[in-house]
């Protein structure tokens, strides 16, 4: 989990790296793609019940495979989906407003890499 | 989804994998893990639901990430033990029955095929 | 490293686990798809020589990652050509002629699984 | 393979995505870490002949398998080691000189996560 909490910044705050340390000031924004988040994140919780209830009724293994592996590539999508999102908004304001002074966006990147490593094969 | 549904098959009657297609007869077992997994599918539930609320209170994307990618390798952990309960149980019962025929053994093989394919990286 | 050799077993005495232990007196048997599996790797080393020479050449970054995206894919076909030959052959036999006791044939499978952990995500 | 030719562009010039097209006037940079990737490649190259040589001697499909392992691991590590130094590079370049504009920058990103997910599970 995280602690401490940490808001999506503002769009103009979003390029300091930091900004989870001392925020408070800055303006939460919404996702560019919340609502379809929220609703596929919304089907694979109904998918992990569903799995969980072929568990219980002793449902064969393959076929709970199956629908795991399902839940798998939604949750790839959704990670996918956060990812280009992130690129292109926080990373990418971080680096034009960083012309020349290599200040911000060297740790945004660096925090992108270790990001896109957990996703890797 | 699967239909019609497949009863995880009495151990003796594993090694059939067209059980599912003329079940009714099969008492169904207990996954040998069935607890454990019930366990692990219920909390990962919640972590789904976890990150719809991050997602929802607009936390910073790269903590909603890491949390998505905690949920996947809550599931793969699910699914090697789905995996490795299959194979030692339908599978080898099926191989076992099947000394000097070749009969389902074959069948069961490729199912299993099938199914480390969908997680092979 | 493999050490000490261990000749691929024949396949009457595949279910032994522990043959490389005491082998020397069991002839080797040749892969079922040997010809294909070398005729592949072969191709695969001069993609290998392909991506050093690109990136020799200052090649664009993105075509090189292209051209190592495509070695993978190469590589996870070898790999499950060879798990699903090894699982069909040495894993299958071993269960064949292990009905009723259970010896050799647990043994297999928690080496096959070992191996199955590896190329799954 | 691709065609046709695109050399690593010069730094300045790695922000136009399209600079493959009318190249020629680029002088091609040195990639940050060529001659650790050359080595590293080269390593490769030999592990996948060593593979080649264990199917050759009818080696132990596990002993095999676990070596196919091992190029993988290796591959994957170049992988994010070009991809961490396109970003920096590339990537970080187009956007630092595209402040304001949203020009290159969007296609460079778009450029960027189709290669992550070539390499994402």
């Amino acid at each position: 989990m995280t602690s401490p909490e940490r808001k999506n910044p503002a769009r103009t705050d979003c390029h300091d790296p930091l900004f989870g340390q001392h925020s408070g000031l800055q303006a939460p924004v919404v996702q560019p793609h919340k609502q379809s988040l929220l609703k596929r994140l919304n089907r694979i919780e109904g998918q992990v019940r569903g799995v969980a209830q072929m568990v219980q009724d002793d449902r064969y293994c393959v076929d709970v495979l199956t629908q795991v592996a399902a839940i798998q590539s939604a949750l790839d999508a959704v990670a996918l989906q956060l990812l280009e999102d992130h690129t292109r908004g926080c990373v990418a304001d971080a680096l034009r407003a960083d012309s020349g002074s290599k200040g911000n966006g060297d740790k945004v990147i660096t925090e992108l890499m270790t990001v896109v490593k957990r996703f890797a094969r």
